[in-house]
């Protein structure tokens, strides 16, 4: 998200500017995937101590990647922003080297900015086990530096994508907050009716119909004059740049609940440290 | 390119699989400049020492940026490939910690890989003076690290897909040696014959129709569902994600040329310690 662009709150919170940006990072997340996808699989990448005498480390080979880059981004400045979350723990990274940009407050607790759940581990876990298998013939080709450097990009447009449900509950809490309050107080809060409040099937269901034809056209031939070649399914498997099903099985499978866990959690703790009057005055407006 | 795939010079030097090379980095560059026109021209990262006091330098912060990251993928053994170029001087750079990859020899002469051009140079200097401002608001946003970050990612793939032009001239070289060899070695080399040999008008006319294509699509607007959504060139002009003219003046008043450029190059050194009993068959060969 764009946080400086001279917008307040109210508009960077509105629901149709944040589906956009959702919108918008599946295009990230399904080409980053596609570039990732011309290397083999290089299984040896994602062992921990493969690379032990080499890396001077127990550390997968990404890992370290994950490591180098996130250090660098950090002296920049990237995790301040409040989209952003590093898979290296925090503490781990230098500090930016310039001053930090003034973000509207659009979060309820700083603090949420690092949910309980830890999202980037799973994130890491699925896309290791799961989505690089299922894109990459198994092979050692020896590219390992172009491999993890694709799988850094994936991981950190995952990350944003998924760590942005905090945006979606806080937009959709503060459009009702009166419909979350009681679950949310409830001991233990009630997630069940939490997730039920966010959660709307017909929208996941047009967004596994989007992907699946952006992944078509992303992913598909091109004719020799740059126009996108019409195949059937099967040919696209044969010929495409990457398996299409693998890129929805990923949104339904991981992604979309992954991010429902995110926004639940965020919603858990939306009335942490808030004052009784204002629950009050939020109730009354029911 | 994927040198390690087990096939010999002869399969990775075919004309057709360089040209699908050529057509696929088309792809990446495409979307990256698409992933950069997210963000405003923030000029202040390319003035050098805009950023000295913060960056103990007298360079710009996207210099500081390609330090970086090349060093970190000097590291991980990038520039040992062949076909990749850092914009960095080599010696300033940092020894790879894993062993190299076993390449098969593809260019007559190593040194030839660090062309007399210093082409990254001028990628650096159209890119900066040219593309960014083409392609972006004239914004300061104070989204420096993720501009940075993108801009490193087009420059990367623009140096590959430039420096592929050595690539092409081996390929052409050895399709048909004889008609080069006088060329060459006329004093001074008959550098527009050498150009001549090497351009294909009607091969430069489809790549840039197949590249507005292409940007169209990549850069165009999705309908809901994820379709291309059919647009005008006015309305794509207001809507898309990036300004096709850009991407399409690019690749013809500077990719094109320098590539060119590449390729002659390469080309006036190709005889440079040949053996004249060498030099002698290939001229029996006509």
């Amino acid at each position: 998200m764009n946080f400086t662009s001279g917008e307040d709150a109210s508009q960077l919170l509105s629901l149709d500017r944040i589906r956009g940006q959702l919108i918008r990072l599946e295009d990230t997340i399904i080409f980053s995937l596609i570039e990732r996808a011309q290397f083999g699989l290089n299984e040896k990448i994602y062992q921990a101590g493969a690379f032990k005498d080499e890396l001077d480390s127990q550390g997968s080979w990404l890992e370290w990647f994950l490591y180098e880059i996130e250090s660098f981004h950090a002296k920049a400045r990237r995790y301040t922003s409040p989209d952003e979350h590093s898979f290296t723990p925090l503490e781990k990274l230098p500090k930016p080297v310039i001053g930090l940009q003034a973000y509207p407050t659009l979060l309820h607790d700083p603090a949420a900015r690092h949910p309980s759940v830890n999202v980037n581990s799973k994130i890491l876990d699925f896309y290791v086990k799961h989505i690089v298998p299922g894109i990459t013939p198994p092979l050692d080709d020896g590219n390992y530096g172009s491999a993890a450097t694709r799988d850094v990009e994936v991981l950190q447009a995952l990350s944003r994508r998924i760590h942005f449900g905090m945006f979606v509950s806080e937009s959709k809490f503060l459009s009702a907050p009166q419909d979350f309050i009681p679950h949310i107080l409830s001991n233990p809060p009630n997630t069940e009716a939490l997730a039920g409040l966010i959660t709307k099937p017909e929208v996941e269901a047009k967004l596994l119909i989007r992907l699946r034809n952006k992944a078509r056209v992303y992913g598909g031939e091109m004719n020799a004059d740059g126009t996108v070649m019409e195949l059937s399914d099967a040919e696209l498997k044969a010929r495409g740049k990457i398996d299409i099903e693998q890129v929805v099985g990923m949104y339904r499978d991981w992604v979309i609940p992954l991010t429902k866990d995110v926004e639940v959690d965020y919603l858990i703790h939306r009335l942490d440290g808030v004052p009784r009057s204002q629950i009050d005055a939020w109730l009354g407006q029911s």
